[in-house]
């Protein structure tokens, strides 16, 4: 693994069709992105291997895909409309807008405590005392829904996936007739309009979150809590391949905490802008379910019929954002190393996320070779769930270097001796060793 | 098949944890819904089905997903900002607003031929001669991005995802290095703040759609409206299972077809309310690239090394919304049977699509065979990619009903001769015909 920059590694994304600004040929849009090809594969294998290590492979855990546009009474119960904002400053001199906790050292939200530190502070734009004093600033992404713009028809696009799945504990509890101990997971977007996205996709006002809600006993919460700690840490370093001197856990202290929440730790990512949180596991007791039957006035407790005990139960949360794994992939996968005294960018990523797993390549265009790429491409293509690439262009190190760069495990290449031999050469990335199989046993030497 | 009501419909798919409203306890949320464990499951295999179809096994297709929220000066320039409107018309005396085509018998959405057609008309739901003149209403919904809610950080949800495919277009021609004819293909959400929302998840206000933007040479133009509209119509039947006779095609006449589309045929599927709307096929012509290459001052043009030919490429749209294919793929393979003089209800669906493609059912709750059924349960959910339930409680014969109900294809059996024996019984859906294999070789019999 070598250092990028995040400037290296936003210009690498777009080059190589990882990830471009949304509205790219308009300007872009502040804290908006677009996934291209090779963000979008990389994303889907991310996704795919999170539901089935989280959902198919527990008997207890299902899935939910609830609407990002939901009743405005799930974010009052949930204290999001009161609670999820930022402290706001502005400069009455230079019309610069901050958040208020990003001018002092403090974890502190409190907007009396934020003025009196504030108090006296110049503007660290244009220098003069021109603050005004802190004030809350929602989040939240504001929509009418039908025809009529008024009060009564104010919606939210949601901040957090896990809203629905509260709202929709006693309808998955019923339907799959499950017992507690068991988890809802969900996998899409969310809206933050933070006041100053940044750091590429790292802080964003669209972002796509993979969360796992867990109901329990609260009698089991230190345990539970604990096994999804583990959880996060496991799959990241076993399934996805991130190296262990890349992370570390950050326990919360009480001022970073959700007031309702007892417990929360955070794995940290070493990103270009220092350690960062990449994945939370936190105990939200039974903060949600309390709320959103208070709200709703649908009873939303718990019999065990073992125990006789009816109870709200507590939740673990397990929360991991999309974008800030894709980014931690591509950081702890870049490498730069030298292939006959030439320098190469390759992204040694695990086969089971690289976006492409097999590129096929003819050594020239000549028809003869292109028809049997073609074929390969099409055997592979079709018996498998994989991504391949085709492409016939350029001389063979150059494409190499292309798929090095977005980080191929395999290419294939198809030569004049293949029309003879029906054998192709694998190279393989990390080394780039090269094999001639024959094409019919191309797939069983293709291991993702 | 059977025929299934709306209202079947839309119980079966809350009862049986396919499609919750959004919002369920507040009472919901009109056009919005939540799809619950089995909905999450289909739609995740129609996308992966209709992704593999589209994107993996096309050399020249490629993947994006676009953010949800763009530069308004997208739409702008794609003319949604002017002309994605519907006729509103409003009842002074009983405050009802309808879509003012809707009152009448035409497909014209000019606003003057609606005025003279509607003047003197009654409102149908007072009675009264009291309706207002109509007027347009712009179908996107809006927001802000950014702490300022003015005029110059208006922003809109997307009312479809092909606008960043457009955008993109040079972004993913250069990235991947491709040449026309070539497609960008994009599974996502989309919002529509329709007036009237309405059949189940037909006509929504939050839908997510699966599009294919195909860049071509113009005088392609004919033969490639072609494949892809056969494409669609063979995904259908090969890939879903979709029946014959529940879908036909629907020719778009002048007045339906957007003002700059040549040609547009849609494949309309056989609902409850009647024949609607299910995929379209449209030559858009080079329409878009025109315009948001004016919009911006981007060159969007195409240089054909072959021919020295620069053009702009005109564009062949295949579009399918996945709440509509979801709601076809139900209504096809709904059916009620007999079983030993009882009624039973079966989804018939396609393994492929199925939400659940094994259940595990141990015959009693005892120790033994359950933690037998466990074992059996990990070894196929860690060695496929197959979502699996277990499920140990009620009666078999109710497990099997309830199965039936969700479509899968498979029931294996745990019983205590498996304890010696080390086999279990698979039960097939479709026939209930059951057959007894050894635990060892059970994957090697189910096929999905």
């Amino acid at each position: 693994m070598s250092d990028i920059s995040l400037e290296q590694l936003t210009s690498l994304c777009k080059r190589r069709g990882f990830v471009f600004p949304a509205s790219d040929i308009y300007g872009g849009l502040a804290g908006f992105w677009d996934y291209g090809p090779y963000g979008t594969e990389l994303a889907t294998n991310l996704k795919n291997l999170w539901w089935k290590a989280v959902v198919k492979e527990n008997r207890e855990i299902f899935g939910l895909d609830g609407a990002i546009i939901q009743n405005p009474k799930l974010w009052e119960a949930s204290g999001h409309l009161a609670g999820f904002n930022d402290p706001l400053i502005d400069c009455k001199n230079c019309q610069m807008r901050f958040r208020a906790d990003s001018l002092i050292e403090t974890n502190s939200s409190n907007i009396e405590e934020l003025t009196d530190l504030l108090k006296d502070k110049p503007c660290p734009n244009c220098g003069k005392d021109t603050l005004t004093a802190p004030r809350q600033y929602n989040l939240m992404m504001k929509t009418w829904v039908g025809p009529v713009e008024d009060d009564s028809s104010v919606a939210y696009l949601r901040p957090e996936t896990a809203g629905s799945i509260f709202t929709n504990f006693a309808n998955v509890l019923e339907t799959t007739r499950s017992k507690v101990p068991f988890g809802i997971a969900q996998i899409g977007k969310a809206f933050r309009n933070e006041i100053s996205p940044r750091d590429f996709i790292f802080r964003v006002r669209e972002l796509e979150q993979m969360e796992l809600q867990y109901f329990i006993d609260p009698k089991d919460q230190d345990q539970e809590y604990e096994k999804w700690r583990q959880f996060a840490w496991n799959f990241l370093l076993n399934q996805i391949g991130i190296k262990e001197e890349n992370i570390q856990w950050h326990e919360h202290d009480q001022s970073e905490r959700a007031h309702y929440a007892t417990k929360a730790h955070d794995i940290y990512f070493k990103y270009p802008q220092g350690f960062k949180e990449l994945w939370g596991t936190h105990n939200r007791t039974n903060y949600d379910l309390t709320n959103q039957s208070k709200g709703s006035g649908k009873d939303l407790s718990y019999f065990d019929e073992l125990t006789n005990k009816r109870f709200i139960p507590y939740v673990i949360e397990s929360s991991v954002g999309l974008g800030r794994l894709i980014m931690a992939v591509l950081i702890n996968s870049y490498d730069e190393d030298e292939i006959n005294g030439e320098k190469r960018v390759v992204l040694r990523l695990n086969p089971k996320v690289a976006p492409v797993k097999v590129a096929v390549l003819p050594l020239s265009k000549k028809p003869d070779l292109s028809n049997l790429a073609k074929q390969v491409f099409d055997q592979l293509a079709t018996n498998s769930d994989w991504s391949i690439e085709y492409d016939e262009t350029q001389s063979i190190g150059r494409r190499y270097r292309r798929q090095d760069e977005i980080g191929t495990p395999y290419c294939v290449t198809v030569d004049f001796e293949s029309l003879n031999d029906q054998s192709v050469t694998i190279r393989q990335r990390d080394d780039t060793k090269q094999v001639r199989v024959k094409i019919n046993e191309l797939a069983d030497n293709i291991k993702i």
